[in-house]
């Protein structure tokens, strides 16, 4: 499982005050708490005003770059930010990311295929937010045309198939998860993710649907995901769900886990 | 999702005094607690000896239907307990097991339809345990077949697949996630049912292994379990799976858990 850590984010107000103040240590502390906890990839979102967001996510990757060895995703909805970004980045990046919007699409397939970066590419199209299955599928092959257009590789892919709140519309998850089952039948070789925390919103015990829905994305072939890495019961579920799956050989992840107390947090 | 509860089952030290000794207090309690705890099914095991099994199995029937209004899992490899716990049935019960041994097979289904009662059916033919998906739905359509000649409706068998240990065999938790997907997909109307534990046996956090695998067996539609319902952390993941699959109407079932303070439990 490919777990991109979500907790440097600007939308959250103790970060935004550490990107404003240029505040190092809590931003590398943050990429070293991710890193720690098993995470693959430092998600980047400065959530700033446009026009200094790309300054902002600058520091931002070269401030966690040198603090943790694990590539960044640069995240933002503005080209600007992205170009600089990447700009930043002296490894691999991961893109979050494109759309099928398009105003979006190529401009921001291009900007990945030039700086040799891999891409999360939501299932979101000019007629907004997919409701149904088939909608997800046909703006993923959508996407991946365009991606290979662009001539970047299928295993640079990450589909985001979207996970909508289940509070509002229940049959959502299910919807989701059998997206997820498609695409990955449909469109071999790519990978599919979800920023996983829309699916609980405004639900009590979020934390409970968040890692029973992961694991119950891995069940249909979600080999990503953008989460929480220090939300304990989440990481434990993953671990249990890769042995589940088999993709522990001996169950060697799994029992380190276990003796290193991960398996059963109090978190 | 249908839940048997598994407490009451002679392997048990504790439930087989109890069994041994016509302690009514002991049985009753633990069907209630089950019951209390969400049990559709209450399954009863004597386990004792050939001989005095029939007898064992009969009283726990009337000790547990006096007790509690949820109707009985009949469960024994001895058709003779099998046929005396079915006499002493007030309503419609479970039985467990059939299977396609040549031995068992018609036997234990002739008895099921004359008793108008329900079954779980394992995957299990005289070569043995399944290994493969595919040996698991071979033996699947023979069983649903049998159950047809029989005159017993596909709404009332229980296909189980046999979950084998992870432990020693790491592909078989994947083998059997596709085993319920062919088998829901191929056998329209069977209901796929698990005896959890099996998954889990000599690792380490099994509760963690149990609930984890229990969410990602109903993402790929498995929809009964046999388990034990006074396990906090599993009942509350199954609560979670349902409203994740949508089998929660307006989510009333999952805020009355939360309400309940059975989403969060401590064990």
């Amino acid at each position: 499982m490919i777990i991109v850590g979500e907790r440097i984010n600007g939308t959250s107000k103790r970060v935004r005050e550490a990107i404003l103040n240029r505040d190092r240590d809590f931003v590398s502390h943050q990429a070293r708490l991710q890193a720690d906890a098993g995470a693959d990839y430092i998600d980047l979102n400065a959530g700033t005003e446009p026009e200094r967001e790309p300054d902002d996510i600058a520091w931002l990757v070269q401030t966690v770059q040198n603090a943790v060895d694990e590539p960044v995703c640069v995240d933002s909805a503005n080209l600007e930010a992205l170009k600089a970004g990447l700009e930043a980045c002296t490894g691999r990046a991961l893109v979050n990311s494109a759309s099928a919007e398009s105003q979006r699409k190529d401009d921001v397939l291009a900007l990945v295929q030039q700086r040799g970066a891999r891409v999360v590419a939501l299932t979101l199209d000019d007629s907004g937010l997919p409701k149904t299955t088939d909608q997800r599928i046909a703006v993923a092959r959508t996407l991946v045309e365009a991606a290979e257009k662009h001539g970047i590789a299928r295993d640079d892919v990450f589909i985001d198939p979207l996970a909508r709140t289940i509070g509002v519309e229940n049959e959502q998850g299910a919807a989701f998860l059998d997206a997820v089952a498609a695409i990955r039948q449909c469109l071999p070789g790519v990978h599919v993710i979800c920023g996983l925390s829309n699916i609980s919103y405004q639900m009590p015990a979020r934390r409970l649907l968040n890692r029973t829905f992961l694991a119950m994305a891995m069940a249909r072939g979600m080999d990503a995901a953008i989460v929480d890495p220090l939300d304990g019961g989440l990481m434990a579920a993953v671990c249990a769900a890769e042995v589940l799956l088999g993709q522990d050989e001996m169950c060697i992840q799994y029992i380190q886990a276990h003796r290193a107390g991960r398996l059963e947090p109090r978190a």
